[in-house]
């Protein structure tokens, strides 16, 4: 049975041609250390490092690339970024709609540095507005930290409004584009974003291990991982000098290598291109289980726009339970439970049950949501 | 030309058999998100990434898999350990020859919770000794931080004599295995330590983006990365069950499939066997060096066992331009400069110039050490 993988919010799968071909050749020909040693094969490792860095700056409009920093993943970007700028007492504004990898964070300086948070939400017509924001600003207000887009409904966020209005207020604003990078189109200048977390694995089709953050060369945050950096060495305090003061330890050359091929390929091909494609699914997937009596569909309606995620409920059958069937008996791999956003179910009214969610990519075609609707159409059947 | 290549302390290469094909096969085959739904491809990413902790399980003799935890690499391992554990006011005892991953943090503790730390220094032999760390013991003091072997001089620190003191006082034992795992044998319930930490792409063969941190199960110590878990999603605090408390975000599911072949490559070849084969290969070099008119091998002698790295310098002749001179004329990569280590170059007596070291692997030869020799030995004259 071939694989129908509707799972790609979690990790975009298959990868674009030359990801793996690429990875290949650095681990037979070059894996070494970038960074530490000035011989040949470390300058190699060196280099294609580097060329990551460019081209993701390319894509963000990231004027510097060393103001670009590589993580494990979006998860220590975001890490970095909230625990590295907060301080005591400070106020953040950031929405319902958070994955734990900004929720958990701002609960932790919430508890630990009385860091105060508001979270916004969404109107009756499920989208976010600006002047609820505007609202929410307090005197001690130093940083916006919001998705992209959210992982669950797949709402869209109006980043470009939000940057502008945190910097007509003077205040820091960090965006996590976990759901977009690649999907929807990034400029940080223009969009006044002064950090930007970024996952490698999801929408730039590079492997799982990389993921990225970028911070306005004006701002400094405490790095959160001190150690060797293979500048200055002989000091005793983590150095100065960008990306190395935030970049502790050896990097991920092989990921990022396999990273440069998956961005190279989403440029090629168009982030708009890629995003229209995946909200074309979106909305025939929609539409479609909107008329399966018994199904619930979250999120706004098929006329607003959304990145490649639909999130549903089959009346009387638990999620996980919809997901393993489609998964074993139709081959289609979606994915069940709380998808790490407890304020987002709360925000969409799933806080009790889960949902079952389907996730495009690039690759997958309208094809993969007839199958789909079909599928869930026989499981509700089933269990009228 | 022939590469010759020393510089495995900073990054072993070439990497055995199997490593890139295991990689290529889990991009192509299942690069799903492990733990982050139930179906096929995402529990195949599961078992693989589980299988990975088995393994090294066994290879450290820690009884339960759940208590390793892994990360981009051991700096952040080491960030984990000393952060998460560390209180206000603490001390601890570390050792001279500390890699900044170790020395920096500690550092920063210092700086930001008045954590006091002691850095015993190795006698007039070079060795460390176990009465000397005894001395250092206050009433205060925590934890014993040390790595288990200088990635300066190779000396290897009395690791089980030190689990044995520590134990006696109850204080808590960390280890930096950076230079040593895979190639000293490691077991955590023998030597009594606590928290071990170790790079995938070193001695384990892995490729780089690979590391991870072992925790007895009964130190609790606070996350240094909170997010997303998989498990508990539907909470805001941070789970307490392991390995995803200390795992937030998306793993490096293919760099760690990566790791366990070349674990398995180790252990097949056995690590005693590894470490012998790494010390034949640096006697032969401290005592060929030892010949060259003009060279001083620092570290103890060729009597004193080690592990894989010889660093040395000519006289009157800048280290990094003896390891350029090496890399473009000779083809041999070593590394020059002060290795992250400060202090292991106060302690050498190299602080003012750096050093260039040479560091060896499973596939390095006598013959690698032959020509190294030879080669220093025409620069060294050529400079005369």
């Amino acid at each position: 049975m071939a694989i129908i993988y509707l799972d790609n919010a979690a990790s975009t799968w298959p990868k674009p041609p030359g990801v793996k071909e690429k990875m290949a050749e650095v681990i037979e020909d070059f894996a070494a250390n970038p960074g530490r040693g000035g011989h040949a094969l470390a300058m190699k490792a060196s280099k294609t490092v580097f060329r990551t860095r460019v081209q993701l700056s390319r894509l963000f409009g990231i004027q510097n690339p060393n103001n670009l920093f590589f993580y494990l993943n979006a998860t220590q970007a975001l890490n970095q970024a909230i625990k590295g700028f907060l301080k005591e007492g400070d106020h953040v504004i950031s929405s319902s709609v958070e994955h734990n990898s900004v929720r958990r964070p701002l609960e932790y300086m919430s508890k630990t540095k009385q860091v105060e948070v508001t979270y916004v939400e969404p109107r009756g017509d499920q989208l976010f507005h600006r002047e609820d924001f505007v609202q929410a600003i307090r005197p001690n207000t130093r940083l916006v930290a919001i998705s992209h887009a959210s992982n669950l409904t797949g709402v869209i966020l109006p980043v470009a409004e939000l940057g502008e209005m945190a910097k007509q207020h003077g205040i820091t604003f960090l965006v996590d584009a976990s759901q977009t990078a690649g999907v929807l189109p990034i400029h940080v200048e223009e969009m006044k974003i002064d950090m930007l977390a970024f996952p490698g694995h999801k929408g730039l089709y590079g492997p799982q291990g990389t993921g990225g953050l970028y911070v306005h060369g004006d701002i400094d945050l405490e790095p959160l991982i001190h150690g060797g950096t293979g500048s200055q060495s002989e000091a005793i305090e983590q150095p100065t000098t960008r990306p190395d003061r935030y970049e502790s330890g050896t990097v991920n050359t092989v990921g990022l290598a396999g990273l440069l091929e998956g961005v190279s390929y989403v440029m090629e091909k168009g982030v708009e291109d890629i995003g229209q494609h995946e909200w074309e699914l979106v909305k025939k997937t929609i539409v479609g289980l909107g008329k399966v009596a018994g199904v619930t569909v979250y999120g706004p309606g098929s006329e607003t726009k959304r990145v490649g995620v639909v999130s549903f409920n089959i009346q009387g059958v638990d999620a996980s339970e919809v997901s393993f069937i489609l998964d074993q008996q139709y081959g289609i791999a979606t994915r069940a439970g709380y998808h790490c956003t407890p304020l987002g179910h709360q925000t969409a009214g799933t806080e009790q049950t889960g949902a079952v969610r389907a996730s495009y990519g690039i690759f997958n075609t309208e094809k993969d949501v007839e199958i789909l609707i079909e599928a869930v159409s026989e499981i509700a059947a089933a269990f009228r």
